[in-house]
């Protein structure tokens, strides 16, 4: 196994096997720009850049490692990232003397992750969220139709999925403000306005699309693949109370618009290749256009933390695995542009909630706590249904190798009390004028 | 009543009264920049700035009409745009020299309208549709989901809408491929692959955001039209029997996402005052976060025409007004804000369906043609219940003013047969292998 002259250890998510990518500054340069990250460090790919180590791969002119965001490297397609993957590999090696034994270009180009500031990674343009896993679908259709709707008729036809809002994807550690909004009880004769009262996370994973298509030209599912050009962890914040009030007919609005986090490291889809896995087996088989001899899942254990202000240290609340979805990104990309709708570089394509079929390996604390029925106990005695103000949730996910993992990072977020509107003084305005 | 220098006949769309913003090119210079319509020339806004007239309104460097889009000069506020506006017009009137009697600058400034090409006006970050006409909502629903559930309990409470696909907005003009995708008839025991069956159009506005608001800190009702920088038409293609079978739970995916059309001039809120009205009473009341005083609804009319192949010229199929929408542009941004959601320049909230009262003012096929019940008879002796191959579908939409228009030009698209993707082939190949 190959092994980097910076020192990795065993649990790190960043070892010489991963190299995701993100966008940095730094205090002393504070124009953002393309980092690679290994062990504890990061990699200045603009200084690599500047130094010519890419003069035969990329055109120079380009200087996409100079750019604030991945987009325009992500639409150089496939092949150009698996030579920028190799020479990054071949110069961060152990035997490889390029860059280990010069000193001033090590200074240069590594930046212990401490002294940075990492910012979002990619210029989002369409943000696309799935349904993909049955578990998940089932369990929410369940508490929010009974069981006899729970499942759709055409869930095990379609990956299902809705357009999302890209404006409000913010990056790990971004604090996250109660949304308020219009709910209404079952029982209530109308309904009201407030801060939310069923505040909670879904455990997901996103793809960044690379080149992408023409519009009228759908991406075939034998090619999609090509398309991805990595992953990053996803946390879709969402209001439930909101959301059953507001979801009939077309889908979920305000319940999902105030937020969704992504973790800051996009790992290339080439690094997950020894963990690849067949998904689950799908029954009826789907039409041709869905259809592909690949396995196209992946080993990828995923796990939830809480954190409240009064707990010392945050507690692990689910574990689920990314292969536990039903469709795999590739079949996801096949439907999406199938009628011929385009995807861009830099457009998200999240998974939906990651559920298993045990009751740990549920991504939401909707099903978690079976919509309030079920408290989550906690060890200092508190109890969760829904997310508190202060509550901090953290995802994090990796692939367990043989002595190494190829790690996600996290994605974390913190609750803030609802803002104060003053919507209350114009109520009074408006009841007293009626 | 002031007049333009520039000849403008009553029935024109852009009087010195409407002065809308495109983005053209020319064969003699290829840049994308700024320009508004005058009746039949363009004013190349770009000439203007390089000539000094913005400098005491524009931060000169900012050369915001040298742009590619509009999305910067929308972000700079109502009182830039309004004396920006001011200056336009002044230079425009029929009794001012300045423009009129220099030739050099009139020849450099102003573009015969078959002169140029027009551009998709804005750099569309996210899209939203709204649902804002009960006539359609009520339209729908009976189709959909018969009589007693027709309006959802939530309709009269919420501006129910859900987000779109902004990759593939694309300018009135543009041929739209038949969409191909997965549909299945509510008799079949499985669903089917081909191209859409019931295409539909949709006749609808939309307003671009201004300014917008920071994420975490909603727009109240009372400032939302500051944020709204103007109006275009907007033709929400549909693919109703893909719409069917995919629309539940989580609303309308690839039955929208394939094409939605603009119209290329994009009217100022500010032309559209002297048709300010009130629209429908609202009854139950909002709440008081959707409530607000000012009238906030516009007399615009709205005609859809459609030409089939055979057909020597277009025929009108529906007449309807902006004015008939329940939900205002105003009500839609505070809902759309509340729960902290940012809106950017750029963004695009549409309408939704804009269908009145009567049969005529039905704003689809699905509405005009009852599901196929009720076939649309043209004077060839053709009909309509769906969008055949071949057919142009134009949308147009005035303001009337005394012997004046308020116009929005018009958004028109082609549909082309669907492409064939070769999915036979691999059909057969997988029957083959099972």
């Amino acid at each position: 196994m190959i092994k980097s002259f910076i020192e990795v250890n065993e649990e790190s998510h960043f070892p010489i096997q991963n190299l995701p990518y993100g966008i940095f500054r730094t205090k002393s340069n504070e124009k953002s720009r393309v980092g690679v990250a290994i062990g504890e460090y990061v990699l200045d790919l603009s200084v690599l850049d500047d130094h010519g180590f890419f003069d035969e791969t990329l055109i120079k002119n380009e200087r996409v490692f100079h750019e604030g965001s991945l987009n325009k490297f992500m639409s150089l397609g496939k092949e150009t990232w698996s030579k920028v993957r190799q020479i990054i590999q071949h110069l961060l090696r152990e035997d490889v003397p390029t860059l280990r034994d010069h000193k001033t270009l090590r200074n240069e180009a590594l930046h212990h992750q401490s002294e940075i500031e990492l910012l979002l990674p990619v210029e989002i343009g369409d943000y696309t969220d799935f349904y993909a896993s049955k578990e998940h679908a089932t369990n929410v259709g369940i508490m929010f139709r009974g069981k006899e709707n729970a499942l759709m008729p055409n869930w095990t036809h379609i990956p299902v999925g809705y357009h999302g809002r890209s404006s409000s994807i913010v990056l790990s550690g971004t604090d996250i403000y109660r949304p308020q909004g219009q709910t209404k009880s079952p029982t209530a004769d109308k309904p009201e306005f407030g801060p939310c009262r069923q505040l909670d996370f879904e455990l997901e994973m996103g793809c960044f699309i690379g080149p992408g298509n023409e519009h009228g030209n759908p991406i075939l599912v034998e090619n999609a693949e090509d398309h991805i050009f990595g992953l990053v962890l996803v946390n879709d914040w969402s209001a439930r109370d909101i959301q059953s009030w507001e979801y009939q007919p077309l889908g979920p609005f305000l319940a999902k618009n105030f937020a969704t986090s992504i973790s800051p490291w996009v790992v290339p889809l080439e690094a997950l290749e020894p963990f690849r896995i067949a998904g689950p087996q799908q029954d009826p088989e789907p039409l041709p256009y869905l259809q592909s001899a690949t396995p196209a899942s992946y080993d990828i254990n995923l796990e939830v933390s809480l954190k409240g202000k009064n707990m010392s240290q945050p507690q692990t609340i689910a574990k689920s695995n990314y292969r536990h979805l039903y469709w795999s990104m590739a079949q996801q990309i096949a439907h999406h542009t199938i009628t011929g709708c385009n995807l861009n570089p830099g457009d998200l394509l999240a998974s939906g909630t990651i559920s298993g079929p045990e009751k740990e390996s549920r991504g939401s604390l909707l099903e978690l706590a079976w919509r309030g029925k079920e408290p989550i106990e906690f060890v200092n005695g508190e109890t969760r249904v829904w997310l508190e103000d202060e509550d901090e949730l953290i995802i994090t996910g990796w692939c367990q190798g043989e002595n190494y993992r190829i790690g996600f990072g996290e994605v974390t977020g913190r609750i803030l009390p609802a803002r104060n509107l003053n919507i209350k003084a114009k109520e009074a305005l408006f009841n007293g004028n009626n």
